[in-house]
């Protein structure tokens, strides 16, 4: 961590955890306002996507408040630079205290919007959180440790539950997906890409420091590396989230999407079919889609 | 309480201080949107499930606040450490202001989950919450007394109500067990052997000074203690009342499973019969959910 920063860099981490805080409450707002918006089958993947969002929101708020602290303006030096406070320091720890509550809640999402059968959902989970939760644990360590050399132990031991989570999305969830509706297929893929490439990001700026890239900059950068990883890998991935739930929606239950969508759309949904406007719906269908 | 603590001290009580208001925050905020997920009659469980975690939330804004305030930087000497403010005081009898609001509750929608027959609520219930209280008031003068005579004599004191709390509800309470459906009789006693567990942790914290350990580390290992059980006593109990309740709602009217669920989980769920997907639903269960 540095000893100072200069305006700028110390504008840029000011205006990316802004950023990041009104990415993540909005989301999580929009998604909670639109939980109706989808079948009740597929509340409960939005509900946590929108409970992620929440959680990284009050930890920005948090990790705002830390930046703050450590940092004040060097006034009696008058070069406009901002200064360590002696003995604060920038709680870089605590975005594990985040991952330990939200990896596992992102892995949980996924498989839920996917509402495969129970005993393979649970079977799912019982491999991606235990997983999702050392990857984070065997993190910590390193991070708060100064030695590059416990640093490099603990990333590489904690690759390898990384390595398993990616070995249970790619190829053991993969035999479940012909069970997905052809339209959201590609998009769960999608998904899946998503969370690869974000998390990629992470042991990225968890190895700068080996690097000898400890410099203002460099710090800087990590920070807003972390940023937009946070902001693709819960508010981008719970949208999407969403948009699976609502073509899966349409797919389970033309009622509903004659409802929630325009002719022209309803066209495009059923695949070229007319829309069953005029079509008797059963009057269970109907009720469903009421609360 | 020790007179300093160092950087990772610090950090790590900060880190989990703040986990814990993140986990109760929004397991309450999770229960309160899943409201209209479980059947009308099993919402006041979740409700009040919903309440314990949004006081322990409140509660523990307090605690951080009250931490944040009798931990200040050493900048002159320093150290990086951080020495207790003169005169003020980590105040760690609040935590029994919490337990006297929360355990009660706790008691409370367990009873409620199981949906018992009203004069068997009653009776369980008018054993178990004047017993909690009791308990709770019984910790506070060993609690907040120097002296470790006072301490052990109200520590067996406590465990008198404590013991009598755990004879209601794996005695008295088993009776009333073979009316719960199957499918949920086994998460209900591993809720109780959760409410055993983490409860059990709360003497155990209580009795550690009476070891002579009061180090910095001894506190810092009893605040993460606290904190741990505190997650898994009300978060997680209130995540297990939730399953409870939503287990209970599909046994209890296949049209609501029906809604909420997938084609596949339905079929599970009836344990292999085809969901009764053109059965006409009685007028009254439907009324029933959509409210």
């Amino acid at each position: 961590m540095p000893d100072s920063l200069n305006q700028a860099q110390y504008d840029t981490v000011y205006n990316f955890f802004s950023l990041v805080i009104a990415a993540q409450l909005f989301a999580s707002i929009f998604m909670l306002v639109s939980l109706n918006r989808v079948l009740p089958r597929y509340r409960q993947a939005m509900t946590v996507a929108a409970v992620v969002c929440g959680i990284a929101a009050y930890h920005y708020f948090r990790i705002f408040d830390s930046f703050k602290t450590a940092f004040v303006t060097d006034a009696v030096g008058g070069r406009g630079d901002y200064v360590q406070v002696a003995g604060a320091s920038f709680n870089e720890g605590y975005r594990y205290v985040d991952w330990l509550l939200t990896v596992p809640l992102l892995l949980l999402e996924l498989i839920a919007v996917l509402a495969l059968a129970r005993r393979v959902q649970t079977r799912l989970l019982a491999r991606l959180i235990p997983a999702s939760a050392l990857m984070i644990a065997l993190g910590y360590p390193g991070e708060i440790s100064g030695d590059d050399g416990l640093r490099g132990l603990f990333g590489v031991l904690s690759t390898i539950p990384f390595v398993y989570i990616l070995y249970v999305l790619f190829v053991e969830l993969t035999r479940s997906l012909d069970r997905q509706p052809a339209s959201v297929r590609k998009t769960i893929s999608q998904l899946r890409l998503l969370l690869l490439l974000t998390w990629g990001v992470y042991p990225i700026a968890y190895f700068l420091p080996m690097l000898g890239l400890d410099g203002a900059d460099a710090w800087v950068g990590k920070q807003l590396g972390y940023s937009i990883a946070d902001i693709l890998a819960k508010a981008l991935y719970g949208l999407i989230i969403y948009r699976i739930a609502r073509m899966k929606s349409f797919a389970d239950d033309d009622a509903f999407a004659t409802r929630e969508l325009s002719v022209d759309e309803v066209r495009e949904v059923t695949a070229g079919a007319p829309p069953r406007n005029g079509a008797p719906v059963p009057k269970r269908v109907r009720g469903r889609d009421t609360d």
